[in-house]
């Protein structure tokens, strides 16, 4: 399974991010990919202001382009996040993952909203604009089941338990992290949850721009069931091709059989 | 609070292991000392055969004088694990706690057995000669709330999570990972646990033995709230003096409210 993660700055634009991301896929991306990523909020400048203004109901003009490019190039296509205007009037961050005729096959909204006010750090409130999601979100591949979550999502170890015990084998995370968390907590989050729940994670960050009101610390990274990285860039654009084998999740799990040694009759975690 | 991880080499003699641990104590440990923590199976060379024959009841030789040391000294003392023949004649991994006027405080039974398999690598089966435990433990001392486990447990987040929603400041993890685990998995986890959970953790382990059939990773480490290594050692015996405060976790906490931003509405992690 060939897995490509793009790195690209956001540009102001939201049809320029359309274009942008395009011109990378035909560009650096191999022929043979079968599943292509983007960072969060990848055609939306990270601020919370900017999320209704960028917003479009599922189905509408940057989905559609979306839903095109994976029909195109006949790969599965994580296409980040956007924000997303619900039915309901309110405004979602949103993840879609679209299979290689194009259909919709996964939609994430996020559902931990990330409020944060760091001491001397960064300040941010998702929450001044967006609302939470509240589905977990995992769907099937030819290849295996694949996880989806956002960013501060993948803060919860509750979630990512879930996710496994669904049967995801890899957990696909757009995300963006700031130069305070990002040091401290990206690479160590990933390796974690990877190792906790013995599943390839790919964490998909946008590429940082030193004018921007938010600086995302990029580093988008792949790591193995072990939680081994596998591959790690630095802040500027660019691309992760890697080629993995979903079956490797079992053959670690039969040396080290964390699922099976749960305490399920000592603790209960579900989904309510 | 001055806490003090004792790394010391297993004798093959039970009184021995009390007599070095006195002695350590006595040379090494500030008078000012708060809480003493030993390894895993300090008194036991780890080994699947050794644990019935070196069991002794809850209250037997090697726990009275683990808890005349806590009278003597005046701190709060975690005595590593020893294996205990329960009254119903099962042998259990159990950790116990003494206060400063040497009651016990708290007891725990590892409640994940390890049983691993890695290919080229550690093979062994706790459960070969141990029984599981089935309760979290979390202690009161007067400077907040302590949850202790053992090894293994520390490898399944719903309980360290389930013992910082118990109100753990921080964890307490006699342990003793080995040559194919630690180097991949050991620093990873503790601070991982720490930094999703915003809690201390220390890990204590004993020494490395290069003639004994398990050899451990030693290592033994401290990490603070925000997943940093406060200290770690190497494989040889030693001592790491630590001042800590544990109000720091309402700190982190306050900038990154991740307790607050559990989604309980949508999943549900619970004690049985």
């Amino acid at each position: 399974m060939k897995i490509v993660q793009i790195q690209m700055p956001v540009p102001a634009v939201k049809e320029d991010a359309v274009a942008l991301a395009e011109n990378i896929i035909d560009r650096d991306v191999p022929k043979d990919a079968d599943l292509v990523l983007l960072p969060e909020m990848f055609c939306c400048p990270y601020e919370t202001v900017n999320f209704p203004v960028y917003a479009e109901p599922e189905g509408g003009d940057v989905w559609k382009a979306c839903s095109e490019i994976a029909e195109k190039n006949g790969f599965w296509f994580s296409a980040g996040t956007m924000p997303e205007r619900g039915a309901d009037g309110r405004i979602y961050n949103t993840a879609y993952v679209f299979d290689r005729t194009g259909r919709q096959a996964a939609k994430h909204r996020k559902m931990h909203l990330f409020d944060i006010d760091i001491k001397d750090g960064q300040r941010f409130h998702e929450s001044e604009t967006l609302t939470a999601g509240d589905q977990i979100t995992v769907f099937g591949t030819e290849f295996g089941k694949l996880g989806l979550c956002i960013c501060y999502d993948f803060r919860f170890p509750e979630l990512t338990r879930l996710m496994a015990i669904e049967g995801a084998q890899a957990i696909l995370v757009p995300a963006a992290f700031n130069m305070s968390t990002g040091p401290m907590h990206w690479e160590l989050m990933f390796r974690s949850q990877a190792m906790f729940n013995q599943v390839f994670a790919f964490g998909t960050a946008p590429a940082r721009d030193p004018e921007a009101s938010y600086q995302s610390w990029a580093h988008s990274i792949a790591v193995d069931p072990w939680g081994n990285v596998l591959s790690q860039m630095e802040e500027t654009p660019g691309v992760i091709v890697i080629d993995i084998d979903l079956d490797d999740t079992g053959d670690v799990r039969e040396q080290l059989p964390l699922t099976r040694h749960r305490r399920t009759d000592v603790y209960s975690l579900v989904k309510k």
